[in-house]
């Protein structure tokens, strides 16, 4: 198979005919594909070995794409689907092992590598954040990318136990191993008490734009979003989405929750404000189905990553 | 008994005498009764024969009834209660046949038709929303009536699975048959992608004002609500809440929720602004207690139906 | 494709390489396949519109596939694999509508006369347990089978609700309609009040074997194979595996749970004595995830299942 | 109304017609009747203020009163029905004060007078277990009464926290105050670490029979309740059986779980070797929903009281 | 011990070291501490004897010192942590009689007067809102203090069942008690309908200031705790924060919810104003773990007590 | 403090004076203790590292403490309190690095090497079951032990993932460094389908006793813990014992439940059966909160641990 393949050939199933609960749950009831097919690739990465407190996300991409069997086709506020705008098929997992941290980050790079390769652009559901460090490391081939990150923590820590390497840390490393340019970097909902009041400096001194919920509260989505897209321009970007953003009554089931927290309404009025935006990959993480008894966190993540597809089968890299 | 009974025969028990958590489980604690003696009925319908996707509404009736145990006399904002102004009785559940839905429907006219002949006013705790369909048979007797919908779906579809009659339906069937005006139709809530692109172009080119969830966080419930109450006038009109109108949030337990809905805040506070509209009939529809492990669903559809109570209990078509 | 493949084509994922939680949940961690590949088919029945209580086993096809990624490859007691033996593959759902309970029944036969005709031998996933009865349509084509059930409930009713189809009347239509040999039909583990003294009189006078509870206790797992062997002889058999046959402290998932129930111990036991069997097929009903916050039904549910390919690949009817 | 009403009078709701989830959640689907139309009363006590640690049992009625709807009419083993025996209804609840244990003491005793002046024998569904206190006060009035108690504790404590009214007290009180006869009292199923080594000698001084389950298992359910018959004779008897009797896996929803308990295969089989004993009286209690998320406990709740009710049904007091 | 040890000794434990899951659950993982040697005192208190309806606060201080392991030590938008500019510290659980209400009010008085002897300010973990009553007596030593109220009821009941001191009532009983000052008494956030009209009557008589959720809704969090503030002044004022202020969707496990309530977000925004008052003690309270089965509400009040701790800590009354 | 301390002060709180929720959650509600002040170290270590599929095993350690807040002081069949034998106290958790295995290997060796050093007998909570492997290097120190496992797996294997160090593999490297006398080896429980049909070829060449669970069906509790009594003798001998041992209805929350399990009773009944042999240490595994959702396993865990104490605290080694 390759590109030839049209989109009605990458088209969600019937929910008039096949009922949502019937069928293989993958991504949005998509077909299962490989990178060179598609032009966005759906990727489960179920990994949290870089966790720090409770473990679970390594059920994330299992739950998420079982509620992903809700999600529709058609964006009721745009009218368009990204199905007929661009070919979406889901790629599978990313290879992982639980027991090995560092060969992980390895596997994944090279998984994202051959997305990247094919040029088809990820959409991820993890796994922990710490997953986006590997990811980057696929996609930032060609010098920094920008960076909008949704999220209750700032994960830009240097090491926990010991450990450069987890889910508290993606950020830093990857400014760090340049992957991201931190002038092109807003982090938007942090919140919560913090381990130490030098907690942000390294953040702050490296020219992050961090956004708290508190001026986020302030002035509101609009005004929030005029300022990311302003800052990271016209330039790849890459947008990370951790369910945690969310406040807990709307995400329970995440391993760090923080009260005080965005609402769906505005999570989905600030991914609908990406339009537009040259989103090179996205991925939403740490859901834990295991602390999520209702599937409530999941059936989230899987419509924030259905918001997330609307936006990025409009961004200008698609020439469609 | 008849309805020279007195509202002191109407109460519900006294929760400083009797606690919240003893005797039989009517609807907000209120005497079993039969139509011909109340002035709003309080019915059930434990039927989802209607539902294309998770089932559990069947079970509504049971846990809102007890969830409904926590529901207090007097409204706080008012200061008037229902029980005072008028007669109000638990009058059990319409008849249904779990495994016969075209019979059911009609098993539900009928047991409606005699509440209406009775000159009570139902408001009734569903079920699916197919439920809406069978009442409104029985109510719109005297030509199509008004219709007030809460929900995050428009229910116009013409079929499912090649079914005409299931709970994405009823509002075009009434529409169809007579049933509701579609110019003094109002669906508050609607959100969510869809199946297809052509979603709403029924209830659009029939007339009816559909308010997308965008437009109702811009305008505010005062606004809407202003809009409401003057497409609807002075004229009979039936109200429809369904629960995933709420974010699921606060209302996990519902088989189709979307995520950025209406805060509870939100829905009581347009409630109320019923006031005055000429409330032939109201229903509460989708709780599914199977999916609402806390029985926090049930309960704030039990004070929903309660908010429903207190302004059908103040409509001009009742001369207290 | 065709059968030509060999067995190594039809492995389930090496745990110690792909972790049981990551993939998709196809049955057992197997490919997905076309029955005219295979020698059984793990097949999917999504239904539960045959039911007349409590509803939810529509889900569970889904549920068991993702329990079903702890089951291993090598019976433990003998040995064997199955997967060694026999060709296996995951044959996907077969189509249902969820309104239209009649014609269900129908494309379930439609959908299982491919896989009888492909040679294939289908062992099912419910569902409700009316689904053994279209199954049946399309396996008993020579005439009627043998029939061991294990169940807590007869299943022989003649109505509910005035309906002929339903969960609780499958093996009277079946015996009706010359399916099964009344006298090669034996029923273990019933038990539970019930409606009508009159209950059991059909499957009597039809000459069915009714083992309750109560004999089953007394005598034990080993009488009574021995006589279920016996009773259905060398002639085609079918098996059916209704999970509350189970007692509800392993089951608890499940529509009409009855205490006092079979151990899985016993279960197992009694399963593996099957062993030599002719084994046309098999089913596993009712699970019901709504029911089941732990999964642990599901699981049960998938390990009966793998206990009875097990004795499935034995079966004379394979020639390997 | 009164005792002229025949037995059809009090049959269940047909589960054929009106759907085990419809309708008011009276015990097993029975008419509300008053104490002087029945022969058995059942009647719920929603009271755990005797409770020294895990709180819940207050809800206990009103779930086993939900879950009962599941039970059926005919005894499957003896094939008798007791609502054609005896009449049968629902008595409603004893009225409690949940701030006054003292005072509901009282009260439950009066309301128990009724019934026993009434000529009714009660099957109550608590509650804790200090309940049956104040129900052998009512009907212990010519003499003391031989108790079987079925039960993981042996609630003859002297005082916890200085109180001498609590659920490890009753029966020592109730032998105290004359209510028991010692030399007719058997406990069953008693195991789990005491607080102190003198745990049981009030029991074994005064006469009462402790089977511990280590005996239990020993000899099985016959051999003990063959001395159980023996012991308390043809004189009236009561019957408490406490849900903690079973094992935590059958009844996980209780305040005091212990490890290593009862089957329900053999507490069904040894509540029917209850028959023809003069069974004045019977309780369920200790079920405690909050802390039962699957409703399992009540369930086992309500089938224990339907076998009660069975071998209630057959006493030799009645003589029908 | 004494009050020369030195902030360094009273830190929480370095989760970068120990695991948030690891070691005892004091709460926020401080050292276990004398009154004496601390500024302010952690205390529980896990009674709920003066429950009405549902019961399961008595587990509130066990459950949220577990889910406390999760807070961490400085104020994100402060800056500062309470434990560098205050001694803190875990002082146990006040000693309670779970059968005697009237003497555990007064081993809860006895308990927090050593408190008030030692000049250490207590933050409690309930228990139900009766214990805010048994507080006062021991603080309220010189006179009245002013109250900052935040609940979705008033609590300003005199009787029921008879009974006057029950968790809706503890408020009039201190205003009757002289142990505040009604002036300096506002309500924050009450709402839900009542039993009676009259309810707030006593309340407004004794000049108590409540406001309404619609109020609050109207007026935002900064308007009406600008009226707070200057409400209470300067002089010694009580804070106590019942959960069920809170909306259910952030605080589902709770005996009394009632929908429309506070966000998380509000709620600290509102705490934060509290910052210059004279907060001589603060209670967090009905926090139901039977009724929170993921822990959400447990954390809640464990980041409220947080935020409540970083005010307190800021007291004029502290010279630090 | 030093072991002339007398046995009162280490005695669990008294439950008829400190109710069983009140108090921080101690093991079995006993002191904190050093390791040199008490006889046996109850020890919890909240690792699960070396998890292969479903993690939480880490929380273990926490909600069995809190589950054993339900154990009482005196085994009701002995009628003796091992806390009046030997001193026993909490000894805190061991130290672990939730993202460094191999460190985590050493510092639990490090830990348990000082409780040996202070000649106390370690009972530990885990953790998955490779916290054993370090436990027996730290005990092993004077030759081989032996050993007895209660499992549902037998832990043999070579590696999973490339790792040799993992919740699979413990007994395969114990035996490979000297740690175990593989003749003095029984493994009792063992099921389950397997990855291989060499899975048990390393233990049975090495010369362990594997009893399956088929055969222990088969011969019973007392048969085989008569074998294991002559096998392990009375030299120094450990026992370990994985919760998955337990029928998953009896323990639910594991991470590789397995159907067919060892009944509560008959684990009772086989631990009480090692009276006599010389216990050096013991451990309780595998217990995993998130999936415990009614702490179920956590209180078997916990009673089964009382179990093993009272065995311990009658070891030959203690000459008290």
């Amino acid at each position: 198979m390759n590109k030839k393949l049209s989109n009605a050939d990458f088209q969600p199933l019937d929910s008039g005919v096949v009922p949502r609960f019937a069928g293989l749950p993958t991504f949005m009831r998509l077909s299962i594909a490989r990178p060179e097919e598609v032009d966005i690739a759906l990727v489960g990465i179920p990994f949290d070995g870089g966790t720090t407190n409770r473990t679970g996300a390594r059920h994330g991409p299992r739950e998420v794409r079982s509620q992903s069997s809700l999600v529709r086709r058609v964006h009721h506020v745009t009218g368009l689907s990204p199905f007929d705008k661009v070919k979406v098929g889901d790629c599978g997992d990313a290879p992982i092992n639980p027991l090995d941290l560092m060969a992980t980050l390895d596997s994944i790079t090279s998984f994202y590598a051959e997305i990247h390769k094919a040029r088809a652009r990820p959409l991820t559901a993890g796994g922990d954040h710490l997953i986006s460090l590997p990811i980057l490391r696929a996609l930032a081939t060609d010098g920094p990318v920008g960076l909008i990150q949704f999220d209750a923590h700032s994960d830009t820590y240097d090491s926990f136990f010991g450990s450069r390497f987890n889910h508290g840390t993606p950020f830093r490393r990857a400014i760090e191993e340049g992957l991201i340019d931190p002038k092109r970097f807003i982090q938007i909902g942090i919140r919560g008490a913090i381990s130490d009041a030098a907690n942000y400096d390294f953040a702050r001194e490296a020219g992050v734009r961090i956004v708290f919920i508190e001026e986020f509260a302030e002035r509101g989505p609009k005004s929030v979003m005029k300022e990311a897209r302003e800052l990271v321009g016209s330039g790849p970007t890459y947008v990370t989405f951790d369910i945690d953003a969310l406040d807990p009554c709307f995400a329970p089931g995440t391993g760090t929750p923080e009260i005080g927290g965005i609402t769906t309404r505005e999570a989905q009025s600030m991914v609908r404000m990406l339009d537009g935006i040259d989103i090179i990959g996205a991925d939403m993480v740490e859901v834990s189905p295991p602390l999520d008894p209702t599937g409530a966190t999941a059936l989230a993540g899987a419509t924030m990553m259905f918001e997330l597809l609307c936006v990025m089968a409009n961004s200008p890299g698609f020439k469609s």
